[in-house]
């Protein structure tokens, strides 16, 4: 796992991938207290940054392998850039989801081409249905996170903003990433490490599942035992992976935790005053840059919105929050 | 009025207006009935193309001039543009704003650091008001669309959607213009007219305010009467300006207008499909590109979507409509 798979990556991904936008607003700077530069993957395709380790995975699979189809397991956003991906390159995608995810990632899924089998979280064991599915169908696996053509194609998120960052002046500030299993973090801070040294990755997490946070300061990974329910669904995994933590650990400064209120009025902040929509668990990272200011450094601080997909009813809720 | 001045506005505002991204869904594509390619034009500073028109305008005029401050009569989005562009260069914005105006569109353009004048719509003179100040203080006035150097700010947006367009394959298709005055309208169809004659601009209105289709159909400039109240409130104009109605006759295609209800059910799929932000008069045009196939032409259509200054109230009211 090193950076010249993440540009390779960000070679496959051309043409495919959106170069997503670095945004910003004075509203945004005078609450944080610093200048704040949002990368807003949400506006990539499927909604979420997932899409770019999706095609990169499926774009890096032996042709052969590929035709046969794939498989993925994911509440959301993994689901609907796995579903893309194969269609694209005209492959079949068995999706296995939870039967509690949020009803527009479902619907999305399925109208990407892709097949679902749902799930009950409490009662079923998830690895023993796909991977019966998968073994009948020679179907591949592609993990959510802890897959090096995964980690690369999202990695291709620092390489933008260390790119887009330079151009308006920007070479030193901390980084901030929503972090679920750390595929984004931990490819972001490959990218950073290679092209902006000044820039400083840090995961950020909902305040119960700081799994990463800890594991980084433990040295060793950590995972959430009986967490709280959090509102941040896409990132609410229970502990960073085999190849993401070392990654991270070696590359990352601190992580960050913040409330399920903090990111709803982050999402209120960004539908006011960036226009664009993100979903809880995308919104952690600018929740952590505008109101966490004493656990940051610098005259700057960039923060990514890695999703957007979120139910009309959440969003509502986010924008009544003081 | 011409095409270089539109490539000079365009060099102007190199570093300063954002590149706005133009976004797409396969989801928007299959209501449509063809492709659809979105300008994320609510993504721009202020959070409308007015900052364009405000910014191309200012920094037209001589220095001496500027120095000595700008004036502009707005309710809402130009009001935001030329106080921004004002703070950028250092000189002193005087907008005059009805006193009804939404709160938050008072408060943001007090906060980008102008002097904001109300008056009452009902028994006072707006344009008395401006006369004295602006000639007390050697102020100029800064009009929202019948001024040339405004159009050819607007009309940058033209010239990147020429270029993004035929980036991804469409030199072919109609260009829906949200259109109040006829500014964004007509310096697009400048645009047009010089880099991408296969894209034919029409501006699209609110049903209660369709002057400009009228207009462009009669061929001479009609106004509305007693219009009927629409939500669309940063498209409500009297009639298209006398600068920017030769030119929308001479360029651009038949006028659109769509129905309250479906700038609503636009802004509830620029929300779920794009994650954008778009306010009511900002998304009639992406209205009129996925629900009147019939009106247009074509296997592609883009459609500009002009502004996200929404409140949350009717944001809400977006997500609910069926």
């Amino acid at each position: 796992m090193n950076i010249d798979m993440v540009r390779a990556a960000a070679a496959r991904l051309e043409g495919h991938a959106r170069r997503t936008p670095l945004l910003s607003s004075p509203f945004l700077d005078e609450i944080a207290g610093r200048r704040v530069l949002v990368k807003a993957e949400c506006l990539q395709h499927t909604g979420s940054f997932k899409y770019r380790g999706a095609y990169s995975a499926l774009s890096a699979l032996p042709v052969g392998v590929r035709a046969r189809g794939v498989i993925a397991f994911s509440s959301g956003n993994h689901a609907q850039g796995v579903a893309l991906a194969a269609r694209q390159f005209g492959v079949s995608a068995v999706i296995v989801m939870p039967s509690d995810a949020p009803a527009i990632k479902i619907a999305n899924t399925r109208a990407f081409g892709a097949e679902v089998v749902l799930y009950d979280r409490a009662r079923e064991d998830r690895d023993a249905i796909g991977a019966r599915i998968a073994e009948g169908r020679g179907l591949t696996l592609v993990k959510p996170f802890d897959e090096p053509q995964v980690i690369a194609g999202q990695g291709t998120v620092g390489l933008e903003i260390a790119a887009d960052a330079a151009a308006v002046g920007v070479t030193t500030a901390d980084l901030l990433v929503p972090c679920g299993g750390g595929g984004l973090t931990s490819g972001i801070a490959l990218a950073c490490a290679a092209d902006a040294q000044g820039l400083r990755a840090r995961p950020v997490e909902p305040e119960s599942h700081d799994d990463a946070r800890r594991s980084l300061a433990a040295g060793a990974i950590r995972r959430n035992e009986n967490p709280a329910p959090s509102i941040c669904d896409a990132i609410v995994t229970p502990a960073p992976g085999q190849i993401t933590f070392p990654i991270m650990h070696h590359l990352c400064g601190s992580g960050l935790a913040v409330s399920d209120l903090d990111a709803l009025r982050a999402m209120r902040l960004a539908f006011e005053r960036l226009r664009i929509v993100a979903e809880p668990g995308g919104a952690v990272a600018l929740a952590a840059a505008l109101f966490q200011p004493a656990a940051l450094a610098g005259d700057c601080v960039i923060a990514v919105v890695s999703g957007g997909n979120v139910d009309a009813s959440v969003f509502c809720q986010a924008l009544a929050t003081a």
